[in-house]
């Protein structure tokens, strides 16, 4: 008997997290003869845990080739951590429990290095349990910080958007700065890693270009080192753009932005370095700025979309599918970049083992010495990411198609189950 | 002799500015055989007062082309009114020396109410000092706050862009809220009136599409409204989208984006009626929120732009050669709606006389009894505006083609002029 897969998304939401699924769902259903039914855990994993799963099967086929230019999460996504084996044991049975009530021979799991972790301990329990589960973990994440594959899908459009946005701010902030303000400042994602400020730099195409600072989460922010450099860039080209990542600490190992609120993983809740730089800014040299933090807006910017990144985004979720028809568990098709020049990727697999709870950093060989900018380096690797232009299309009134699933609901067979 | 066109842009910047500079250009270009050089002040009226006028002859056609999808302000801008006749008297002849100079005919004023009220002015004292010079003024405002014209270039294209991003981060937001955020707040531009926030309700198309909530310049905040209608939104669609406008003031008619919170290091947050809204939910609901300020991104963002707006700008532009030529002064053209169904829209003209220093006002009749959105009216005159897609091109490393432009400056004549 044909097996389903049950996919779930995981964690913040991408611009082309979407496009992972209809990569799965679409090479599913050319496969129709060795693949049941997609099932979509709603919600994510809680979804899942109550056996509240959406029949993928019900949706139009129009609707699913729509899912590669739709952001946000289709299927509902949650910050939801399963924690070792004996803490959750409750969980990963129900986890099982479900997958067997609903004929799941697969379980997709598409997030960033927690979810890896989860999908490798449920192909443990699974086999333990006597209820063997192919699981297979799909990569996104915007912060571009799992280990093995080359990228992230989801980063290329966030930078993109982020370069795109740095770029077009800075005209505008270079037409008015002879009279008015100097220094705008942009605050980006990226709490433990620079990859996303990092993409600032890609605006820039010859000496002096903006933006002129960035900084980065790596490096401990210095008052005189970064004043001295805002001063510089604002009596050499009349003013000076900003690129503020939210993750920027300062010598005190502090965020700059702390707020005090911690979310579900007790994370500190971030939000608000540009205003604390605007403020350093006024203090230290007395220019006019502007601040702009774009928040939810750049890893939901589907209308500026990397061509790059929908591309590889659809492939993992394709490669998914394939690994599972050759038998694998416990792994995760990866980006591979076979050049630069011209840039060329495919996709390969690593074990899920090797991605789970691993965070890459940015090289430190990435960052300019004086701790403001990129290196050639970091140029090389970052350039190709936000490569080609994937617009979604437009309705008559002038705002993108974006698809609204019917989400028809499996029929439930299980006990309620707490979560 | 053929005389020379100058041409400044004044106050803050729009994705479409140049668009109209380009109209002007281009349409001047077409024109040699009755115009002269069209000159551009560098930076606004400061560098026309300055004699420092770029020379937009020796600018490659192709890059006149470009300015076409460039944002900011290609020539740059400033913020700089000339009072009244009496009070500014050093200044108006010194700008009446200046056209001489350079054998100025024809004065282009691309700004707001304030630029027309200036070079009404300039038309006035052209002719009393026996230098009358035909003074043109070229509507341009993201705040859409001019009389007279059905809508001012610079608008659509940032009301597209708000439209566009409340759509994208709701879905977002919708996503994640089962379990995480369950309220985003976008925070947009117009101080004085909620033409930019009312475009959000553009992302509507059915009932309960977000945004949910609208805050208006024109509708004093009402704390305990604001919260019932958060929670209820929260409760029926399980998250609430926000836009608020920079201009929303408390009861006592106070900025509510003064109210002042403070970060981790107490200092006061400046700017930001969006953390301050947020503040509110937090206490009065305790939802987990996020935040975004678009600040210069909405007002530069031509990779989103209308093309509706980018067309309107350019015609403007144009048109305001056919007026010189015409023989006209103490003119604006505007845009004059013929019909919303289908849209259709012509090039009129106005004496600015009756632009200069008024400021048009959303209706009460486009803003929901509740105050919270926008009404079928409000609709109908917003739709239109953000029709049709204007991307620029893109380079093989997937950022915009901006033109830069040499901006070879003419030579100076005059002595030198405290600004």
């Amino acid at each position: 008997m044909k097996k389903n897969i049950l996919y779930a998304q995981s964690g913040g939401v991408t611009p082309v997290i979407n496009a992972t699924a209809c990569g799965v769902i679409e090479t599913a259903r050319q496969n129709r003869d060795r693949i049941g039914k997609v099932l979509a855990g709603r919600d994510g994993i809680i979804g899942v845990l109550r056996e509240e799963l959406i029949d993928t099967t019900r949706e139009r086929k129009a609707d699913i080739a729509g899912l590669r230019h739709t952001p946000g999460g289709a299927f509902g996504s949650c910050r939801y951590k399963l924690r070792s084996i004996e803490e959750s044991r409750r969980e990963y049975e129900r986890l099982i429990e479900v997958l067997k009530a609903h004929n799941v021979g697969y379980f997709f799991y598409n997030g960033g290095g927690d979810s890896a972790d989860t999908a490798y301990k449920v192909s443990q329990i699974g086999k333990k349990l006597g209820f063997p589960v192919q699981c297979i973990g799909v990569p996104k994440t915007i912060d571009n910080d799992l280990p093995v594959t080359d990228n992230c899908p989801g980063f290329g459009s966030v930078a993109k958007y982020v370069a795109v946005s740095i770029l077009e701010a800075s005209l505008d902030v270079a037409s008015m700065a002879s009279s008015s303000t100097k220094v705008f400042i942009l605050e980006v994602m990226g709490r433990h890693a620079g990859w996303i400020a990092a993409a600032g730099a890609l605006a820039q195409r010859e000496d002096g270009d903006p933006p002129h600072v960035i900084l980065f989460p790596e490096i401990p922010f210095d008052r005189k080192a970064f004043l001295a450099r805002v001063k510089q860039a604002v009596e050499t080209h009349g003013y000076c753009s900003i690129v503020v990542s939210e993750g920027v600490r300062g010598p005190d190992g502090r965020f700059l932005a702390e707020a005090g609120t911690r979310d579900a993983f007790g994370h500190a809740q971030l939000g608000g370095a540009a205003p604390v730089v605007a403020e350093i800014v006024k203090d230290g040299l007395g220019y006019k700025y502007h601040w702009a933090v774009s928040d939810y807006l750049q890893r939901s910017a589907r209308h500026i979309a990397s061509e790059t990144d929908v591309e590889q985004a659809w492939a993992v979720g394709a490669a998914a599918v394939k690994l599972a028809l050759e038998g694998k568990s416990g792994v995760m098709p990866v980006i591979k970049r076979v050049s630069n020049d011209p840039y060329r990727w495919k996709i390969a697999e690593t074990r899920l083992s090797r991605v789970a709870n691993r965070e890459k950093k940015m090289p430190r060989s990435y960052i300019t010495k004086n701790g403001f900018g990129i290196t050639p380096s970091a140029r090389r690797y970052l350039e190709p990411l936000i490569r080609g232009e994937a617009y979604p299309p437009y309705d008559k009134h002038g705002l993108p198609k974006y698809v609204r699933l019917k989400k028809a609901m499996v029929k439930k067979v299980l006990p309620e189950f707490e979560v």
